[in-house]
């Protein structure tokens, strides 16, 4: 297993590599899909998928598509939701959001080309030919099932229509994990369907990735909380408005220790997967 | 081979049946996604899709997933296009538009969610059980290549960035062929590919497509020009206003022809593409 600044060097050089060229008729596409793509961000889900190739005894190669692709559908959802009829948010780690940089038009589209672009890689040729049919199709089709209606985007609008509305815990665990979770759960289930593992792998790698998901939701939310910034005046919808901060400690706590008892499969590899869920629960940003 | 509205019969009853079910947290979502996809419309992309399946010899139950992934991404595309950052249309097909009706996010989000629902039913295990592997991914390539940065998507932004401009009609054709051609040429090449046709016929189905597709958008423009509507002022790169109508109306006989020329390789099943192109030559709406 490679550490987590290895897999982030990979991520950056192989995402630059899988984005299209800034020439020709799309040259301000190309600027506006790489503006956001490549200005930071934490890389924790092609990490994912990098290192649960890697604990399946898998070919990093093979991840690297994927890997791209998902922080590819992470980046669409980011411009997308910075958007003036989404969170309006003119900010985005530390720099002008997408549709602030280049207009609201040009960002949508960006968003767009970005979604679609994420499919186009996991399908060329060069993909195909290096991971066969097989893997294809099932990395494909879980990124496309996780990020779509019963996943991400189905996430998103229920956290629209209830973001007014007084929502119990387990309802704002639903839409979380739709939301949030879904796409770390794809980018891990990805990183092992792309080392040929096992069901019961894949499984374990599920289970694990919605429980760090949902840990990193609420601590998002608690961070949210604590920096009292304009974010969490506009996010009704948020674990900070129903819990106190030492409650929601208390629950990352616990879902961390979920997510570390499903990673017996993987032997010691899970070291890997257990640091990096103890530094998410204790980040302080 | 069937008739037009046998295609558009067929295409209706499976569009429903593989939009997700109205219910739970995401039943808005659902409402939305219908909304416009079932609106009506031409259906002139799904109806190619089943027409060169069946032309090349194919089962037309092979090529419905995909004919139905094609509308839902040019449903997906008209919401997004409709959207007050980019045409800020607030009628459709005579009904207000997706985020007139349900607001702009979650319009927004619908145009995403159909986008994404387009790969979900080309790569589901029912999908992949009934054409195969090597189909499959195929038609899922071929479509998110010509919808992406290189296809539809590229066509917009560079169809917003010319706007304002004094394009020729060679700029303007190149714009085109991307921003409408790239869908009406996926849709036929998909059709091939569900039947598993030689590399002759799906190319001969592009070329047909192409010529189709960019008299098509000609024919929009004289169209739109005539009946002078707000669209005509606001949308600037319109071949009314570089050409005389006269003139575009020759154009576009001589790409019907160009069409037509092509479609040697489909033997006596050339007839029912040749009328279409025809029929949309002469179209009036």
């Amino acid at each position: 297993m490679h550490n987590f600044s290895e897999y982030v060097e990979l991520i950056n050089e192989n995402l630059f590599k899988y984005l299209p060229k800034s020439e020709g008729l799309q040259k301000t596409l190309a600027d506006a899909m790489k503006y956001t793509l490549l200005a930071g961000g934490k890389r924790i889900r092609p990490v994912l998928t990098l290192a649960f190739c890697e604990a399946c005894g898998g070919d990093l190669n093979n991840a690297l598509p994927f890997a791209c692709a998902i922080e590819m559908i992470h980046s669409y959802s980011l411009i997308h939701d910075d958007l003036p009829c989404m969170d309006n948010d003119d900010l985005r780690r530390g720099i002008p959001s997408n549709h602030v940089k280049f207009g609201e038009a040009t960002a949508l589209l960006a968003g767009d080309a970005l979604l679609t672009r994420a499919f186009e890689i996991i399908l060329c040729n060069e993909t195909t030919n290096l991971v066969g049919a097989k893997i294809t199709i099932d990395a494909a089709s879980c990124l496309a099932r996780n990020i779509g209606f019963y996943g991400m985007i189905g996430g998103q609008v229920a956290d629209l229509e209830n973001s007014e509305k007084n929502v119990n815990c387990s309802k704002l665990n639903e839409i979380h994990n739709l939301k949030t979770g879904a796409l770390i759960v794809a980018a891990s289930k990805i990183g092992c369907i792309a080392a040929n593992a096992s069901k019961v792998q894949i499984e374990a790698a599920a289970e694990y990735a919605e429980s760090i998901g949902l840990a990193f939701q609420i601590m998002d939310d608690v961070l949210d909380g604590d920096s009292k910034d304009k974010k969490i005046e506009k996010r009704k919808l948020s674990y900070a408005s129903i819990l106190e901060t030492r409650k929601s400690k208390e629950i990352v706590k616990k879902l961390t220790q979920e997510a570390i008892k499903s990673l017996n499969v993987f032997g010691d590899n899970r070291n890997f997967f257990e640091n990096l869920a103890w530094q998410l629960s204790k980040r302080d940003k």
